[in-house]
């Protein structure tokens, strides 16, 4: 058959199909997908990644894909939501599109299979400049979005920040040449690769579900996210950056940088942290702070909401501290 | 509140907050959007439309966005589901964004009035080039895809067939500028449209429902949709040329050109033009035939399928022709 069905088609059929074997994507060959019912809430989300805007030409397709899938399952953990499919849209240039594609459906496979998700369907073009979205769908039964942070909740994050957007900077910003050449192999291989493959905190999002909480991922900025929440709540906050959670290569740069408050700025406006930051809703505080294991869960408090309408940044010595910057725009 | 959020979020706040004020969205104040029960099966679908892929950099804003998602309900409509929402995802360039944006958002919220559609979410970033995606969901109880063609099943189409592809050439290709100072204002600024804001047919999809059809929309070109059919289901198929219906610009057009087999070759394999393509399952085509006002609702045949695997095509002597191309394909 292959002499009349078109080339998009068949790379389609070559590409796609093998990764897409499930009831609902139809085997991506009709108009859409179908899925026949979805028992619970539907939740559903989007992120894209523009070449020279996210990420450039050169970037392994096989790290894109995973990077792209963890970031929309990231959007599902921030939602409580359990994952269940996706939607994808690729546009890349006809030059090498094959060698290019076989790696990126590489990194699909590899991460539908470690988050248990599937294709869908999408949509697949030709693009003088790489572009990629995914639409994506889980399922939730109830949901964190309703609970609202009230003045006194104590703010938490899972992991470290900072991780992702200092891996970024050191790989392409020349400022960084001085602290890069101080920094050991296994510092700066971690956190390069924390900038390609953030970890969605899917499994943690789960464990939250039982203590009603207000939770985002931290993807804007550590800041820009409490920011949102203030906006949005009518809220102030203090936040202490010694409690904010740092890895030891994080903890080497600022060693060597003599806590550069524009490496503290990195840290905390940079972004793509794709942590997990939450309120607990005040009657199950109580409860969460003596049955939740903070420690094993990787979970630190770093500061609480307030009624002041003002955010309030404090350096070890209990200073207040002002940042140039409240978080990443690419506007 | 204006200074401590983010440029994104501010745009978001103007711009796209206004057009979705639907429950589901969270004001697209959350993570993602929360469907809490979606009772018929889901529909679900994606396509893009890409800087010097699809459209051109100047191209007005608002009619890019009501073609995006015309577009996208042509293919709830080859699925015979009814609209429900979509994610949106918009990359721009950020010199100018605010016009832009205006201009944008205009036609979304036009078209989401047209065709009780709500904006349920999406991505928005910076892009070198603009980048514009949907993914459109709908709902349906029963659907077209699970009834197969068969050999002797009449093959109809929806509306006319060549306009959008010939008005995109008329526009574009400097090979047609002699036919194009031969066609009077009118028959030009019909083709123009007809490229610029297809005609999703939802209400005659919605017709179809009760007569159990095949059906798909006519996106890449008559002929590439006919081979995917043919592909998928092993069938041959016959197609007269004297049957396709032409509007009457493209009538002029033909006769301008002394029906150039280039022109045919246009009309037959250019694409987007957005009509509906289907059968009717045997047991129901006579009863199409007998109830359903084929002229009114402007239903043309225009062959049928047989067991041979071949693509006949016939001109208007019933000679067989052979086309170059079998379709558009961007790669």
């Amino acid at each position: 058959m292959k002499n009349f069905i078109s080339k998009e088609q068949q790379i389609i059929k070559n590409f796609f199909e093998p990764i897409s074997q499930n009831k609902d994507s139809l085997n991506l060959s009709n108009d859409a997908a179908f899925i026949k019912s979805f028992k619970k809430s539907l939740v559903i989300s989007s992120d894209m990644m523009i070449q020279d805007t996210h990420f450039n030409k050169k970037d392994i397709p096989e790290l894109l894909a995973r990077k792209l899938l963890r970031v929309n399952l990231s959007d599902l953990a921030a939602m409580g939501a359990k994952p269940y499919g996706y939607i994808l849209n690729v546009g890349i240039p006809s030059v090498n599109h094959k060698r290019w594609l076989k790696s990126f459906c590489k990194g699909l496979l590899l991460e539908q299979k470690n988050f248990t998700i599937k294709l869908l369907g999408g949509d697949l073009s030709t693009s003088e400049k790489i572009f990629l979205s995914i639409t994506i769908l889980g399922s939730s039964n109830n949901y964190f979005h309703k609970i609202y942070p009230k003045s006194n909740s104590k703010i938490f994050v899972s992991g470290t920040i900072g991780d992702s957007f200092l891996g970024f900077q050191l790989k392409n910003n020349s400022h960084f040449k001085k602290i890069k050449k101080q920094l050991d192999d296994k510092s700066l291989n971690y956190l390069y690769k924390s900038h390609a493959l953030p970890e969605p905190r899917i499994s943690l999002s789960k464990k939250l579900k039982s203590y009603r909480v207000f939770c985002t991922d931290i993807s804007d900025g550590l800041i820009s996210e409490i920011n949102k929440m203030r906006s949005k709540f009518k809220l102030g906050s203090e936040i202490f950056l010694k409690n904010i959670p740092l890895s030891s290569p994080v903890k080497k740069i600022l060693k060597i940088s003599d806590g550069d408050i524009n490496i503290w700025e990195d840290i905390l406006c940079g972004g793509e942290d794709y942590e997990l930051i939450f309120s607990v809703c005040r009657d199950r505080e109580k409860k969460f702070l003596t049955d939740f294991d903070l420690k094993k869960n990787k979970i630190t408090e770093i500061g609480f909401f307030d009624n002041t309408n003002k955010l309030k940044i404090f350096d070890k010595s209990l200073n207040l501290i002002k940042l140039k910057k409240n978080g990443f725009s690419h506007f």
